[in-house]
């Protein structure tokens, strides 16, 4: 079964016999607040390790490299072992949540052009808001890798935004994370789901995200089991 | 005497008979900690009119644009009127401060590269630090006149080093704000002072500028009037 080499808030990575394949197991726990708020929500695993399932293997067909290998039962999977880099890359389509009490913006403003923002992974320092040029001081990545999340990042928003559009949710924003293959290719990595991204109903404009957790709004696993029916609905028309 | 158009922590602005020059009051108050810290400091006004006076006369003379005309009194200066750009463009040479806390780094670390970072001037907001993609989106400045405003910053940081190193002081991070002309040239506004950068002893690394009123580690005349005499014998050996 391998050993435990990371727990994350909502997920495990456990070794494998292959050194570069590392096995994710997707928990029931859903966390807010930095991880003040914990609560475990039965399915939760089972529904983002679907939902995300689905979205690497269409980012993989167009394109997009990831460290998804496949989905190996309904909370795991296996992926590439890979160097994380310790950036959350932010895109936001809409201002909403943080950037709105920062800032001073109407929620729900529409961006011209999206923003981009890095947040630097550390839970001892509370994952600060950090820029490039501090990024590069502390030597988190280099120039060429984060030309490369932003380019990657692009062309997912991109993907995604229209992909969504056809389940009739808006893609308000999300978190990517990338990772260096043994061969210093850069992927991404982690997951995409109702977890790290926001969803708004195109009609009634709903949360269809973990905004209804951090804002009890209701029960969570129906809001993810519908994003997760209206997903698999758009997939097959795809085709 | 024209009217105050606009009261800052530190200086005041009046308007004069030519609606494009300003006359500026340095007050002799010091404010810390967001405004929460705030107090009157006897002489302060005349020696930070003095040294920014300096400081702005050598800019311009080695080709910086600044909003600087010339000085009136001990706490007077004429400056040229201009639209502020809501943005404080901090350069840091050496982690010290804030930066030191946010990001968990050595105090005293030199950058191989300076950190660049900027602010939004907003005291209903805080002034919360900002990324480019941001300042874009929320329109507080063009594309262009980021790397104009960071082509002077790096220009300024390399004269000023160098002045402030004969003085045998070490320029370890300060704050410059830009504006816009009438005619839309962008150029240095606001003050340089110990108010808005942190000096070093080169010997002693003792604290030279408003962080010994931020931590209350003396008298603060004193220690301007030190930077004051030793920029003045600075300035006369370059000549």
């Amino acid at each position: 079964m391998g050993e435990v080499i990371y727990t994350g808030k909502a997920k495990q990575m456990w070794s494998t016999d292959d050194p570069e394949v590392l096995r994710v197991v997707y928990m029931d726990q859903a966390t807010a607040l930095n991880g003040k708020k914990k609560d475990q929500i039965k399915g939760k695993g089972q529904i983002n390790n679907e939902i995300s399932t689905l979205v690497f293997e269409y980012l993989a067909k167009q394109g997009i490299k990831t460290h998804f290998i496949k989905k190996l039962s309904p909370t795991e999977e296996l992926v590439h072992k890979v160097e994380i880099i310790p950036l959350e890359a932010v895109t936001r389509n809409i201002a909403t949540g943080h950037f709105v009490t920062r800032f001073g913006v109407e929620d729900g403003l529409v961006f011209e052009t999206p923003v981009e923002e890095t947040y630097y992974k550390s839970d001892a320092l509370d994952d600060p808001f950090i820029n490039e040029s501090q990024t590069l001081a502390l030597g988190l990545a280099t120039k060429a890798e984060l030309t490369e999340i932003w380019e990657l990042s692009r062309k997912t928003n991109q993907l995604l935004t229209e992909l969504f559009a056809k389940a009739d949710l808006t893609l308000v924003d999300f978190k990517l994370e990338f990772g260096r293959l043994s061969d210093g290719t850069l992927v991404l990595a982690d997951e995409f789901s109702p977890d790290n991204c926001r969803l708004w109903d195109k009609k009634t404009k709903a949360h269809m995200d973990k905004d209804v957790y951090r804002q009890d709004l209701g029960e969570l696993t129906p809001v993810y089991e519908e994003v997760l029916a209206r997903l698999q609905q758009a997939l097959k028309e795809e085709k």
